[in-house]
């Protein structure tokens, strides 16, 4: 839970409320009620963010707000392809030395997120559950594969289900083609990988099966800050939902999760998954049935 | 139909037989036959390459064989990542002056399929058809925008099924958001657009109506020249065998195009077209159900 600055080909915003925990916060939260919260913010994180989260069923208990410290902040430009982004500036602050604790009220905790963060990190929530949570879902990005690889590696090890994009894949496997990439990382520990590519969908490798989730195609993209996270939460909302780990269902959780994130990249930050209620989700995701549907019977 | 000289991460090829015909041909003989072939070849192209076609009932009376001269010949290295390369010779021959010329046998093509070729040729083709065919479409590249655009804006203005890629949209229409290209050049003529995508897949457009059909992830790509006609033959096939030109039955013309198109870059050249059966046909185009089936009844 953090503060961007973002700046798109479309203009520039001010210091505004994001990180991986708020946006999967924000999109689980229409599928599953309560979710266990684990973050860090500083003494400048508005209460009121923390509050309207606490309305859909967020619990905050497993959030440390440091008095002396700063939020995490991130800013960052986009191109215009709106795939590609330079970070402008990094400031750790509260996230320089965090140290997660995972409350006792959280310990009947059946479907894990661990949204991309320091791998040291993901690790010590994962380590402090004394009941393996049913699904452990991974997110992560090509920064900790550069800086902390071996870290990164012990995480994979323990997961179900590792989400990555199309070079991350590529940059963790020393492979090209994406099926190999897949079979490389399975390998490492996780039975499902989905990788991400951004407006050109998502695929879901098990064994040798394999799904494609398109994204929906969209008019304007006005903001990309987030919707993988939206994506994750979408995702691991969807299976707590349904309380299914089955193929199946996962393949249903990246609709949804797709379904989300192309919510996200409508509206700067979060703004628009604070609008959206279920019937525009349900209208939402029969884009995505209408979108890839097709019968084949030949005449 | 013409020669061509491949270098891919995979290795060299020798002069080769290629050609946009060629490849349209190979595929769409699979599905539809007589076939009223077009085209212009040199002393140099063998007759057992003609041969091969005829067997598969394609008719080369509209195929003109010029004895004084040599057929094209193309010579491009593919990079890295198989979707760029760079073109390191092209040798017109018997292109520099070729007049196509549409024998009365022809005249009653019902389905009509301008391979990518001077968009002048290809509106002289269109001219000479008495009766406008029940379906014309059309396949052009970025080339004719740099260097022909006023014959090519002719040539779209006269046809109801564009197909370009996805750089190919942006550039002619001067939108980035492929939807936004999608319109613009559906007010060109064309009431239909497809958007090629190569590995991403390809998206047909159509007023207000989308489809997306993916493209099969692939252990490896051996050689991905002439994959856009074998899906444009596949495609044109289907149509021609249904004698169906619905939205629908485009959806499924577009996985049988890209059913195609996924076994023309497992080998070189026109290697694995000469090979498949419909068996194989059959089970490709399953794996592309299987690939983006899912059931989105929440439970």
């Amino acid at each position: 839970m953090a503060f961007d600055a973002i700046e798109t080909p479309f203009g520039k915003s001010d210091k505004i409320v994001g990180g991986a925990a708020t946006y999967i916060a924000w999109s689980a939260s229409n599928f599953t009620r309560p979710i266990h919260q684990i973050s860090v913010v500083g003494y400048d994180f508005p209460e009121t963010e923390l509050n309207a989260l606490r309305a859909r069923g967020v619990d905050m208990d497993g959030v440390q707000i440091k008095q002396d410290q700063k939020s995490f902040f991130w800013s960052g430009k986009y191109h215009l392809d709106m795939n590609s982004r330079d970070t402008l500036d990094t400031q750790l602050n509260v996230l320089a030395d965090f140290d997660p604790v995972v409350p006792p009220s959280y310990q009947d905790c059946e479907f894990l997120m661990l949204g991309n963060l320091m791998p040291k990190l993901q690790l010590k929530v994962l380590d402090q559950l004394q009941n393996r949570p049913k699904l452990v879902v991974m997110d992560t990005m090509n920064f900790w594969m550069d800086t902390a690889m071996e870290d990164l590696q012990k995480v994979i090890a323990k997961v179900d289900v590792l989400m990555v994009n199309d070079s991350e894949a590529r940059q963790l496997s020393a492979e090209y083609s994406l099926v190999k990439a897949a079979k490389s990382i399975m390998a490492m520990g996780p039975k499902y990988l989905i990788i991400k590519k951004g407006e050109h969908g998502a695929l879901l490798f098990h064994g040798d099966r394999v799904f494609f989730a398109p994204a929906l195609p969209l008019e304007e993209v006005f903001d990309p800050t987030g919707a993988g996270d939206t994506f994750a939460g979408g995702f691991i909302g969807h299976i707590a939902r349904s309380k299914d780990i089955s193929f199946e269902s996962m393949k249903r959780a990246i609709i949804v999760g797709s379904a989300m994130a192309s919510f996200c990249v409508e509206k700067l930050g979060t703004a628009r998954l604070r609008e959206i209620d279920h019937a525009a989700i349900e209208a939402r995701i029969q884009e995505f049935v209408q979108l890839v549907n097709f019968d084949i019977t030949f005449n």
